[in-house]
């Protein structure tokens, strides 16, 4: 099996090469991954400019291509041929965040493997639930066994068409973890702030700010299951068609 | 009644101006939309980079905010505090090009809208099948219309929670629609080819290139709807979650 591994902090963030190694266990891994941070970047197709894919050395001297294009652009490519032979399955992470809930359009670790998706190859997204809105130091050992063992089972049981997973992972030893637990998205809760500053020449530019958002630990979600140190797997349809109110909106009578 | 006007193909759209003097029949417009095109650029939160929004005029004279951020991002700051009023809806396009099938989370259109939905305003894409991608010269008055329709109708009946509403439009005269369906998202195929090239320098380069995408048009789908000249109304979902697969997943076994 061929993986392609990307993620959205860029090609030399630590969660990339962790998870990369992790799953040279189940596969051949290639790595082609954005040369600069892209979080929050959501689902890109960049087709008003070129895209550039350079030959890098990871820290442990590993190759990788380091493209500037965003997360979703570094799938595309390699799917339409970029690389020497076909990708079968695309792994994205680790994120050193937990992207849940509403995160999921926002997210470039999770649009990516949307991208895979769109090509009908499968698609894993993988977050770490890390303390703190920081990357540097993190253990992301749990994490990147997750990876492997989750894409190893989509590759043994394949996924539904359109279909992604969405995987979080506690910050604790696989020892600690809890187990596993399929699960629907939660509610997230935002806490943005908009910050207005003055530049010194006395002209107003806007921050969003506020808080990490917080989300309901409900009892099935991603959020619920992170609480109570479960691993979180969602699946994840590319179809957003709400049916459940389609009904109703019909019955708001649309004519001419 | 406060509506919101943004777009993502940026403030100076022909597309915008219509569908923003078209609902200042329905309620209060404020317009803030991006500077520059964001075609294609996903649900984008800006928060590592200050944020701009400069009082420009629109060709009929109006008043506008023109903002260095997505088109997210200029739902978000008004939403937040930007404006001296609260925002009660926001409605965005009208997008030259249709959004349809797998495009809605790729749209800077309709992640405007899903962000309006995020923090719960009732959201609505106008999207204009127009024959080719091209925005020049095109007549937006049926979309415009159709746009102020669905405002008010959503206005009148409230959306539900977590939901917004991709609209696209055919392009013909009003009289010409055969009338209005509430649709689910179908199938799109996209065409696009990796394009190699060689910089001036000898160093490669890649588009993404090819047709644009076509798509299946069934029936009861968005691409069927317009293939028989109907706008298409379909209710997107925040929840992503795959629910029909939930259990299928859960029978692969995932232990420690």
């Amino acid at each position: 099996m061929h993986i392609l591994v990307t993620n959205d902090d860029g090609v030399f963030a630590p969660g990339l090469l962790a998870l990369a190694n992790a799953l040279r266990e189940v596969g051949e891994v290639s790595v082609v991954a954005p040369d600069r941070n892209w979080s929050a970047s959501g689902h890109v197709k960049t087709l008003s400019r070129p895209l550039r894919a350079k030959k890098v050395s990871l820290a442990d001297g590993s190759e990788a291509l380091a493209c500037d294009g965003a997360p979703s652009d570094c799938v595309a490519l390699p799917v339409l041929g970029l690389l020497d032979k076909p990708v079968e399955m695309v792994v994205s992470g680790i994120n050193p965040n937990a992207n849940l809930g509403h995160d999921v359009t926002y997210s470039g670790t999770v649009t990516a493997a949307m991208e895979a998706s769109i090509w009908n190859l499968p698609g894993i997204a993988v977050s770490l639930d890390a303390p703190e809105y920081n990357s540097r130091g993190l253990d992301y050992s749990t994490a990147a066994k997750v990876g492997a063992m989750v894409a190893q089972k989509v590759w043994e049981n394949k996924l539904p068409k359109n279909t992604l997973l969405n995987v979080n992972v506690p910050y604790c030893s696989f020892e600690e973890l809890k187990g596993f637990k399929i699960t629907r998205q939660g509610l997230r809760v935002y806490r943005d702030e908009l910050v207005k500053r003055e530049d010194p020449h006395g002209k107003p530019y806007y921050w969003i700010g506020g808080e990490a958002p917080s989300g309901i630990p409900e009892n099935g979600t991603d959020i619920g299951a992170l609480s109570e140190n479960y691993v979180s797997i969602t699946p994840l349809s590319l179809d957003l068609t709400a049916y459940a109110c389609a009904e109703s909106i019909e019955a708001w009578g649309f004519s001419k």
